[in-house]
C-alpha cells in the first residue's frame, strides 16, 4: 500500500438499508487500510432535515429529498481532486443537525450510507462500490439495536418508524443495489437462526464489475478455514461468484486465516485489533473472524481494483 | 438590469473592519439590485470557532487563521460557476456555530465580511471590490451599539475585546483596504461631531481599477443637491477622485436626487424604502439620505464594471 505516487484519493463505496451493518464494516476496513492514510465519511451526514423538522413531514432520510444530494456530489468530486470540504454533521443521537467539520482527503475515502449510488454522478466517483445486504430478520434487530440505543428511540417509536422507512427503502436503497460490484450478506446459520453476532456466516456476491482477482490460493489455504466459493444466481437471474466465510470454522484456524490475509496485504504493520471488531447486543466490543476475513477480502479486491495490485 | 443572458453572477465584495456598517451597506444594495435576483452572503459565517471556543485562545475572528479561508475560497468559486454551497452559520447571538445553510447563486452575490479581500484567489473571485471604512470613532461607537445589542456583550466586555482586535485589524483587515475598487467613508459633519446616523456624510474614493464612469451629468443634477467630486491625495499619497455626499443637505433635495438616480437603473419598479435604512443607537429603524444615494451611486458603478452598463 505504498501510494505516495498515487494522484486522486481511493473513494470506496459502502451502501446499503439502515442497520445493514455499513458503519460496523466501514470501521473495519480503516483499520485494515490504515486510519492515518482513510477518511471516513458517513453519507447520513447529508440529512436535510433534523429529526425534530421531519416530524411533521411525510419524509425519511431514505428519500434522497431529504438529503444534499447535490451537494454530496459536489463534494465527493472536491475530495477525489484533493481539496478539503465542510461536511454537514447529523447526530444521530437525537437526530440533530450540528456545525460542520471540516475534512481533508486522505489516501482512500471511505464513503458509507444510505444514498451513495443514488446519483449516475454519485457512482461515477467510486472506485469500489460495496452493497451490504444482511438477512432481512438479522438486519431489523441490528438495526433495533441501535436505534433503541445510541438512536435514542423507545421500542414503540421504532415500530411505528419502519413501515415508511421500508416504502422509501424499496423505492431509493434497494435499487442501488443493482450498482454494486460486491454484495456483502451476513446470515445466522441454520443451526442458530436468532445468531446476531460472532458467529453469523457472510456471502459475498462477486459482480462482473469488480476486476478479476485469482481466489484460487486464497480458496487452497482456506479450504479446511471455512472458505469456499460457488457458483450462484444473483436475484437478477444472473450467474455470478459467490465467496462463502463460515461464521462457526474452528476459530484457530479462522485466526490463521486472518493472519494469511494479512500477511498477503503490503503495509509490514502490525494486524490491529480493530478489525473484525463489532457492538453486540449488550453494548460490548467483539470480535468475528467471518467479519474480519470479510473486511480483509474486500480490502483485496478494493487495492485490485481501485490500484491494479493483484493482492491475493 | 436584465440579466437573463448574464452566464455567472456577478461578485460584489464589501469588506471592512467590525462595526464599519457592512451589513446595513450590504442591505441596501440587495434592495437596490432586487432581492429576488441578489444572494447575501456573511463571510463571517465561515469562522471556524465559536465564541467559547475563542475563550481560551489568543486569537480573534479578524485573523485568518480564525476562519475557513480555503472553504471561502472554493464555495464562491463554486457560485461563480453557478453552483450550489451549503454555507456554514455563524451566528453572532451568542457567536454560536450553527448547521450549515444552503445557498443558491443568483444573478448578483453580495459577499460582505472581515476578510474578503484576504488572498489572491478571493481578491479575482471579485466584479468589484468596496472597502467600508468609516471615521474611526464613528466605527467603535457602530461596534459598540451592535455588540452590546444583538452581540449580547456587556460594556466591559466590549472594551476588554477591543485591544485584541485591533491588533488582528491593523495586521488582516487594514491592509485589504489596497485592493478595494472603491473606499467608502462615513463621517460626521464639522457641526455635529457626534452624529452616527442620519446626517453623516460620506465620501467615495474611486480607485483607477474601477471602470470610468462619467459624472458630469450626476454632479450637474447633484449640484445643489449635496453632490461634489474632488481631487484628492488617498492615503498612499496617490492622487484619486472623491465623490463627496452630504448628509446635511436639504431633505426634499435629497430626495428628489435618490428618485433621480434609482431612475437611471434599468429595472423600472418603484424605489424600494429599504434603500437608506440603518437601525439607530436607539434600534429604531431610520433612513439617510446619504446611505442611500451612497448605496446607489455604488450601483451604478458595480453594474459599469460587472456588466459595462454605462448607467449614469
Amino acid at each position: 500500500m505504498a501510494l505516495t505516487n498515487q494522484k486522486k484519493p481511493v473513494i470506496i463505496g459502502i451502501v446499503g438499508d439502515s442497520g445493514a451493518g455499513k458503519t460496523t464494516f466501514a470501521a473495519g476496513l480503516v483499520h485494515v487500510l490504515g486510519p492515518e492514510r482513510t477518511a471516513s465519511i458517513c453519507i447520513d451526514d447529508y440529512h436535510r432535515y433534523s429529526r425534530a423538522d421531519r416530524a411533521g413531514m411525510d419524509i425519511t432520510p431514505h428519500d434522497p429529498a431529504c438529503n444534499y444530494v447535490d451537494i454530496l456530489e459536489q463534494h465527493v468530486d472536491l475530495l477525489r481532486d484533493g481539496q478539503p470540504i465542510l461536511k454537514p454533521v447529523y447526530n444521530h443521537h437525537g437526530g440533530r443537525l450540528e456545525p460542520p467539520e471540516y475534512v481533508v482527503p486522505k489516501d482512500f475515502i471511505v464513503l458509507e450510507g444510505l444514498l451513495g449510488y443514488a446519483t449516475p454522478r454519485l457512482r461515477d466517483c467510486f472506485d469500489v462500490k460495496f452493497y451490504m445486504e444482511p438477512q432481512e430478520e438479522l438486519r431489523i434487530r441490528w438495526k433495533y439495536q441501535r436505534d433503541t440505543g445510541v438512536g435514542g428511540y423507545t421500542a414503540a417509536e421504532f415500530a411505528a418508524s419502519l413501515p415508511l422507512l421500508n416504502r422509501d427503502s424499496a423505492l431509493h436503497i434497494a435499487p442501488q443495489r443493482a450498482y454494486a460490484d460486491m454484495i456483502v450478506g451476513f446470515y445466522p446459520p441454520d443451526e442458530a437462526p436468532e445468531e446476531s453476532g460472532a458467529r453469523l456466516n457472510v456471502r459475498h456476491i462477486l459482480r462482473p464489475t469488480l476486476p478479476y482477482l485469482d481466489l484460487a490460493p486464497l480458496l487452497e489455504v482456506g479450504a479446511d478455514k471455512g472458505f469456499d466459493l460457488e457458483l450462484a444466481r444473483d436475484i437478477d437471474g444472473r450467474p455470478v461468484d459467490a465467496l462463502l466465510i463460515s461464521g462457526t470454522a474452528d476459530g484457530e484456524r479462522s485466526e490463521e486465516m486472518e493472519a494469511y490475509l494479512w500477511s498477503l496485504l503490503p503495509n509490514g504493520e502490525a494486524r490491529p485489533e480493530a478489525i473484525g471488531q463489532f457492538i453486540d447486543a449488550k453494548g460490548s466490543t467483539r470480535h468475528s473472524h467471518a467479519l474480519a476475513l470479510s473486511q480483509l477480502v474486500a480490502t483485496h479486491y478494493l487495492l485490485n481494483a481501485a490500484l491494479g495490485e493483484n493482492a491475493v
